[in-house]
């Protein structure tokens, strides 16, 4: 396992300080270093937090800034931010018209985001509003639901735009939770991951084989598969999509993400394939989003992500945004 | 090598079918699709062209648009365009000022740009600037001088700026050749890169291994090492650069860029490191670029970048641009 890293105890806070350092127009350290948070808050607006495990970089990091995120809490690898972190970046950015928080829906996360929130009910507005767009079924069957992933993205950038156009925190709660059915997930893995603190890795794969349905934290997946060709790999993953989809009209945003080791060529040529294959089904994708923003370390991989959005939606996701990740017209 | 793929014949036009596709509000493909060229052409706008082999994208499709390139052409993998595509750019996008061809310093490239400018000349004002940012001095001593890495970037951003500024050829030429010397690189591969035309992997690195010194196209580096920490890899890139490169003010543009395969929160963490043993030279980094830009296929590795612009650059540096892989201002 070859990384660049120093040590496994410092790897995270040694990168992330070296995102500060590149970012400073947008981003700045929360006191203790506790969150990142956006230099510039804007009086008045809801503050919109989120945060997870390290090891998705630039999720939610690069997410900070004008039009998307006010504050995201780093955890350790895969493990979420602790209560005490959330509560700090609440602090520091509810303005006066109370924080949302968009939560990856983990156990982990959904504990320590619920329990931040509780303990600061009685100086602050919060709510929260749980991601789960992974089409992965297996927890959803157990009563946990789905898996939040790279999907997470486009509800942080959709309720970010809000927020700055001044919508309320109820308003953004209900924006949220309505575009939790409509956006969809899934993921292939070629390689496995290792945690560098533990040396495990969670799955291992032959040279011939993939993992069908992984997620963000090197889960396993529900299938292994041949390696096949990437009309075979994302036609799986396209479908399977379009056929979990509810409230599915004909106007989507497809967003292709490398999952850390995958070069932009690769997911091109996935995305010109999902393209392709989503036209099939009468699918007009109306914007586009290929690159690697939601990881899972250095594996080799690629998620493919579809939004039914109306408008109103596609005109957020249009309006200025500044941050590390996502910068357009500003 | 597991890739994203259909046939390898096909993977390049897959791909950049894909990124024109995703990326239709800044790029068009040209006649023929001989090029990728800019989808608003500025007239009386003196135009940027380059290209190369495919297996570095972005570089140079990625930087087609507003403030950067009039126009890319895509060679096969490692393999410089045709003559016949270059012509083809430069009759598409000259409006009347002429065009610079910005080169990244290989054999194959420089003799068909060369063949090309020389077969257009009659019709088209035509200068053409040579990247060579590469410390690696193997090549140099043998009179063919250094090679074109990342580095070409910062060159092309630079004149794309000017010139969208309405700096006239000759200005431009002057200005891309005074960057020459104060722009240089380094590269370090974790792993070997296969061409999947050929199957063949120009070296292979055991698992305690790196590779000094490599290009972009797998070519082997000056020194194979064992493998090391984040610190002790960036320092050796770091001081190499610092100590090769002429002309040296205190202020710089500290540019980390991906190979391909490694994620942005390896790239950070060796930005932070980069930064601090700069800081020890004495050296002020005024600007910074993070992130996966010129790539070696799925190469595992990074290189550094260093730029002594002054005031002025750094200006055209900020400057409007939007491309799909750079874009800030507009």
């Amino acid at each position: 396992m070859k990384k660049f890293m120093n040590t496994a105890e410092t790897m995270v806070a040694e990168s992330v300080e070296g995102f500060v350092r590149a970012h400073e127009e947008f981003v700045a350290f929360g006191v203790d270093r506790k969150c990142i948070r956006r230099r510039h808050l804007v009086p008045g607006k809801v503050a919109i937090i989120s945060g997870g495990g390290a090891g998705h970089e630039p999720m939610h990091i690069g997410f900070v800034g004008r039009g998307m995120l006010d504050a995201a809490c780093v955890g350790h690898i895969f493990t979420s931010p602790t209560p005490s972190q959330i509560i700090s970046a609440i602090e520091e950015t509810d303005t006066g018209a109370g924080c949302l928080l968009v939560v990856k829906n983990y156990d982990g996360d959904v504990m320590n985001f619920e329990m931040a929130a509780e303990m600061a009910a009685g100086r602050h507005s919060v709510e929260m509003v749980l991601t789960c767009d992974d089409v992965e079924t297996v927890r959803a069957s157990d009563g946990r639901g789905r898996r939040g992933v790279a999907g997470t993205l486009i509800t942080e950038r959709l309720l970010g735009a809000a927020a700055e156009r001044g919508a309320p925190l109820a308003e953004l709660k209900a924006i949220g939770d309505s575009l939790s059915p409509r956006i969809r997930s899934m993921g292939v893995a070629l390689t496995g991951v290792a945690v560098p603190h533990t040396q495990r890795t969670t799955f291992a794969l032959g040279s011939n084989e993939i993992e069908m349905g992984v997620g963000i934290h090197g889960e396993p997946g529900h299938s292994r598969e041949p390696f096949a060709s990437a009309d075979t790999i994302v036609r799986y993953l396209s479908e399977a999509i379009v056929n979990d989809i509810s409230q599915a009209t004909d106007k989507a945003l497809l967003f292709v993400n490398g999952l850390g080791g995958t070069p932009p060529a690769e997911l091109y040529l996935a995305y010109n394939t999902a393209h392709r294959i989503l036209a099939e089904h009468g699918l007009h994708i109306e914007r586009s989003l290929v690159g690697t923003y939601a990881t899972s370390l250095d594996m080799q991989g690629l998620s493919v992500t579809l939004a039914f959005l109306n408008d109103e939606e596609f005109s957020l996701w249009d309006s200025p945004i500044a941050t590390a990740a996502l910068r357009w017209g500003c």
